[in-house]
């Protein structure tokens, strides 16, 4: 199995209760992607809906999940002929730590009008671009073959490039294919290497179309930093240059340069660390 | 009291319940605007959680809501220094039709940077811009003083500008003045004259500043319609130009031009009408 479908996979435990083992390959120094994360609860919630596609999936991050075993509480609360809804929450130590909701559809099976007006950015191809190593986290980036634009990779070697955007290319090391589920980590994969300790509050991906095997085209740009809190915006487009998600986070920087060891704070001042 | 305010009441009706009345004047045809019911949660939330300011609110609609008396039910899940986090289901006839899940803190004391790298849009004012009527909405939109830009007016008489963006100003009509609340409804006020049945499936929003008294500028664009899936994005800045909120819908084009009335379909074919 590949180390992601290996990562997220779920146990049945009880009735809308899993098992799953948060994978420390995942971190983004001492704790997992938000990303990673959501795609653990959506893994739940595919064996709990029976759509296959998350075409909506929020994630809440109140706290700070650590490696090792989760409980994914998972509860399907409608289902219907287009789409079914469910919850799910990442538990540790009797904690919920993440909290998802999201409306799951088919979007091998979607009627419907298709009118684009935006224009996918052209950037140079995955050769031409720079492969990202990365000091911050270099067993998440082992997981990956990105590419970054040479203006956007000064992100990767820990320098601000200062205009907030930062594209490239990206696919699993392994040769995993992307489908729907591994959208939602890509979603998050550009925060990564951020200098400072930028807990993700809330994240939100749409998947809007079911990308063909091969790289992933994205783009991920920050416009407004306000009182520290920022979005990020994600657009995802497959080789064919379809789009196949969009993302937005809400995430504050923190004074801390990096997340405390867990333990060093009360349980009332760590809340809010979604990652 | 306000009609907004007094839409959004709760009354507590035990641990954690709340009791709402949702007011047909923020219907949109037969079904209660998504912003407004997302609003109603948030108003619940404040009473359960410790910060003021919604600073991220996500709602999924799987069940379609009716006017009349409804239950909230609100949960504080983690409480710290700097946010709190809480779940809110809208429950009628022993359904959850409305899932919310929100982080609250408070955007009069947030430290951190502030880097700006968008312009926001210069458009004519509110006396050089086109009042909205609409024939959709009538007493939705008597609620407010909407003004659209030329360019955007042909949404408001129900023609398709044919660019997805519309842009203008909105306040209260009875001069209730903005603030991050009411930011929840202002978010969503750009598809009510859509003229085709386009239910909202997930709505987030963004808190990013405390309004001052006054307009509200807002822009909504579309820009991927994709097999009837599509995103609408939202900003809104006051009057003193500082962006105070962003939010993303996810919505679906459906093949009915209007919702089918209730009880005309069985439940499972209602589901996943989010208004």
């Amino acid at each position: 199995m590949s180390p992601f479908d290996d990562g997220v996979a779920v146990t049945p435990s009880g009735e809308g209760r899993y098992r799953a083992e948060v994978d420390p390959r995942w971190n983004i120094g001492s704790a997992p992607n938000g990303g990673y994360l959501l795609a653990v609860a959506v893994r739940a919630l595919r064996e709990t809906l029976p759509h296959p596609d998350p075409v909506s999936v929020s994630g809440h991050f109140p706290g700070r999940v650590a490696a090792g075993p989760i409980d994914v509480e998972a509860v399907r609360v409608r289902s219907g002929g287009h789409h079914s809804t469910g919850t799910a929450s990442l538990i540790q130590d009797g904690e919920r730590r993440v909290l998802v909701t999201a409306t799951f559809g088919d979007l091998g099976d979607a009627d419907g009008p298709t009118i684009i007006q935006a224009e996918r950015p052209e950037i140079p191809g995955p050769d031409a671009c720079v492969r990202a190593i990365g000091s911050v986290a270099p067993m998440f980036l082992q997981q990956f073959d990105m590419r970054l634009t040479p203006e956007s990779a000064g992100f990767a070697v820990g320098h601000r490039s200062g205009r907030g955007l930062m594209e490239g290319w990206v696919r699993f090391e392994d040769g995993r294919e992307p489908d729907t589920l591994s959208l939602v980590l890509f979603a998050m994969f550009h925060l990564m290497e951020q200098p400072r300790w930028v807990p993700t509050i809330e994240l939100t991906v749409h998947a809007r179309g079911r990308p063909v095997p091969g790289w992933l085209q994205c783009r991920f740009q920050t416009r407004y930093v306000i009182g520290g809190y920022l979005e990020e915006d994600g657009e995802i487009w497959d080789e064919t240059g379809a789009l196949v998600a969009l993302s937005r986070q809400l995430a504050k920087v923190r004074a801390e340069a990096t997340p405390p060891p867990r333990g060093r704070l009360s349980e009332r001042q760590e809340a809010s660390t979604g990652r």
